[in-house]
């Protein structure tokens, strides 16, 4: 048994895909890459194989590399990289040992060339015989489930579900067939479609804040009688809380993707391929169209009705409906033209005022009538 | 074995009380009802019974329903429930069809009413073989232990406490009658009142963020010697974090109400009935007095004192001590009052910054020297 | 089986070191008090003994006690405390009764005086029956594995590493000597040095949040290749998230602190001994210098560079590089100066707006043509 040396110089900087964690595959001709993401075949070189990715400054002869960024162009000039995604417009900065891999959207073809390289790990059918299954529950064959996870009377599971280690999926769960749910994710009250993916510690359908004064200086607890729905293709952040809905349901659109630490609360609905970046927050009965995003640490008050596209800044306060389409920033929050006149307008009146400021000081002496 | 579609068109929408997830009571005569919501039993039909709660466009005859908000009062009019709970001024708006439960306090009386009829599940003694519950713990008689759970070393655990699955109560910790602890919740180094709830992922007792600089660049822990004392009838939302006091305890009065991801810092001090909304934040050894409301995602530094029934309104930044009853808002914090003048006022005065900009950009020709 | 009373009049207030959850030292002869501080011993009572710690206004004659914060330093005159940790300045102020043990930093003696009479409790060495670990783990002589946690295939554990009860350690894994890692955590994708400390709910190594749109409304995962470089001495609160990186690492700095509730995004590096307080966020990309603080509640974008010993202020939303040495504060933020200016010159404009206001009011009705 040895022991590795922990110390941070014996640790390989920058590893993509280090496979202590992650299962490669390759090599794969330029054919098969190009097929992957979508893109035309280049004219040269359908046969020759590449064996990974890299960033533009590390990659080899061997490797397909990125740009998106024409901020970063100047890195082309001098990449070893033996092919690179990137758009038309950058591909004669190229130099000519690298194959250009132009397309419109390189960040979508890469994403699509990097999953061919490192595809997500297959499910690994299977219940791991420290879990503790109901018997009622209703496993579709395939499933995989992790050690000391847990799973409720009369829950259901999908074709190729996998359940990481420690879950608990509650009484009468529904989840449908592919859907990744993470270690210590809690589950209850709850149907998702399929393809969801939940990240750890994500805590799902439990009680809203809800309760009413009892006039008495108590509260009494509003009984939480909705559910939360989520619909295919859905991913969730680690340690993020969605509360089941009071009357109606709590429903997440489809294809919706949630950052970390996100909070949405009872009874709210997000449409379909919505965004919300770590941190912010959508209180109890707000309503989000289609394709909104919501930047990190935003806040949205209750019963709030958001268009589909608007768009809400980072820590942004939103206290009232924000029409389709607008983009809109600041506690409270104004559409993002008037909050920065705003914000300039501040630093000027504030120039000013010091101004003023001085002067009046330099003059005080003078105006004392005592003198 | 059936496997069901998961398609979202085959989930019933916003169905109360979904029997895959809730057991319901009933049906209830009126008279019941009446009695358990504390309202006087309207004149007819004590003895007509009811099957369930529903929303106002929703409910059938056999349902009762519930308004409170008159902005949705037209909804009144065309309503199909057997019975409607709400104030005395807007009855006369009902249908011939609808009984009125008028009460000065329709939300209270229609959170009693829906816990008649889905009450929360009793506790189900008993101990899942799979919990890992040390000999030295204490527990009464009548808990239930769900699957995983860990019961530290000399624990004790009152009356018809419920710990969920895969929770870890920590060594020494004491838990009151009654208590309901979430799924993954961890506990340590506290002492819990009667009626306690935890949802699921709620950290509590962990070290507090207190450490000394070393002088040569590192810190040194400073160790955390208080606990988390927690009042009757407190309940904390998921993935909640009270950190344990460093010389003093945290404390948590009774019946306060936490939301989702809140922190809470060691040495903290909560009154009776506070309401603290989801991803707001409290530093360390700030007390607050009885019934403070904290709005979403504001933050309170360290070492202020909250008088009891301030208000703290959302996103506030709250940097100065807040007298009795006063209501605050903004980053830093102001009065309410001060707040909005503020914001008008720049709203103001950049409208007049845009107009002068305006009239200089066009004037500058004009004062060029050179035309 | 006695039964305690819960009742809150039970609990004795404010214990340091409640015997229920800590297990003290002692008595100890001051020399070795000093010794531990760093202290010169003063010139009497070296063999003087001393039972533990206290505050100021509690402390015995045979208790240590402390005070750094001038504000307090009424305090002193009637302290029954047999010795005081302050600076040089104070110790004339204390009774006769009381040893003064003077230094110019008296937190940092105090946390190694506590930390004297409450040691961290000692690694026991052993693996619950119930923790489920892959038979290619790698465990060095002397590890602590908790009940139920589970340790992934080809995961490493350094000397003395202790895991705490449901933890999952995810394939793969490196975890150097001296670790602690707390209940509920998850980690997977990572390298850990040594005396790392996490508390409980911290997430660990999961996905990055890196899409791109499908043309179609819908999203392809970035497949997220890097991982999470957790330096020696670095301290990680309550469910606290940090996500792998994509192409490069995630890196902490060594000796950094990190509160609860804290999100750090892909890509992110921070420096050495950089302190992120609770409920902070470091969107991807960006990188920290040494000894960078960011208060509770700030958020950062991402592709930032924040410079060695840059203060970010509480709720500050930054959205630009910040050099060296720098304190800003405000969303967006400014230097602490320029904000304080802005914040006191509003308040000026707005009282002269509403004089404004109030005359043009009052003037109003003689101004009407009509009367």
């Amino acid at each position: 048994m040895t022991r590795p040396s922990l110390a941070p110089t014996t640790i390989r900087p920058d590893q993509v895909g280090d496979p202590r964690f992650f299962t490669g595959t390759g090599p794969h001709p330029l054919a098969v890459i190009a097929a992957a993401a979508g893109l035309t075949l280049p004219a040269r070189a359908a046969d020759r194989a590449f064996t990974g990715v890299a960033p533009l400054h590390e990659a080899g002869p061997d490797q397909v590399s990125f740009l998106d960024n024409p901020r970063y162009a100047e890195g082309l000039a001098t990449t070893r990289a033996g092919a690179v995604v990137l758009t038309q417009a950058l591909a004669s900065r190229l130099p000519s040992t690298a194959i250009a891999l132009a397309t419109p959207n390189p960040y979508l073809a890469w994403a699509r060339i990097c999953a061919l390289f490192f595809p997500p790990p297959a499910v690994t059918p299977g219940i791991h015989p420290s879990a503790v299954i109901h018997p009622t529950a209703d496993l579709a064959p395939g499933v995989e489930i992790g050690p000391l996870a847990v799973i409720g009377a009369h829950a259901i599971l999908g074709a190729e579900v996998r359940i990481g280690p420690h879950a608990v999926i509650g009484p009468g769960v529904v989840i449908g067939a592919g859907a990744d749910i993470g270690a210590h994710v809690s589950l209850s009250h709850a149907r998702l479609g399929q393809r969801v993916r939940l990240l750890p510690g994500v805590r799902i359908g439990q009680d809203g804040f809800g309760f009413a004064p009892d006039g008495q200086g108590g509260y009494v607890s509003m009984p939480q009688l909705g559910r939360v729905i989520i619909h295919d293709d859905v991913e969730i952040g680690a340690n993020v809380t969605i509360d089941r809905g009071s009357m109606r349901d709590t429903v997440i659109g489809p294809g919706t993707r949630i950052d970390n630490l996100v909070q949405v609360g009872h009874n709210v609905r997000l449409g379909r391929g919505c965004v919300l970046v770590a941190q912010c927050g959508i209180s109890g009965s707000t309503t989000l169209g289609d394709h909104v995003q919501v930047a990190g640490q935003a806040g949205l008050t209750g019963h709030l009705t958001i268009g589909s596209r608007a768009r809400i800044g980072a820590q942004a306060g939103v206290m009232e409906n924000v029409p389709e389409g607008v983009s809109i920033v600041g506690s409270p929050a104004q559409p993002v033209r008037e909050f920065f006149q705003h914000v300039m307008a501040l630093r000027r009146l504030t120039a000013r005022e010091l101004r003023r400021g001085r002067q009046s000081t330099a003059a005080r002496p003078d105006t004392n009538p005592e003198n």
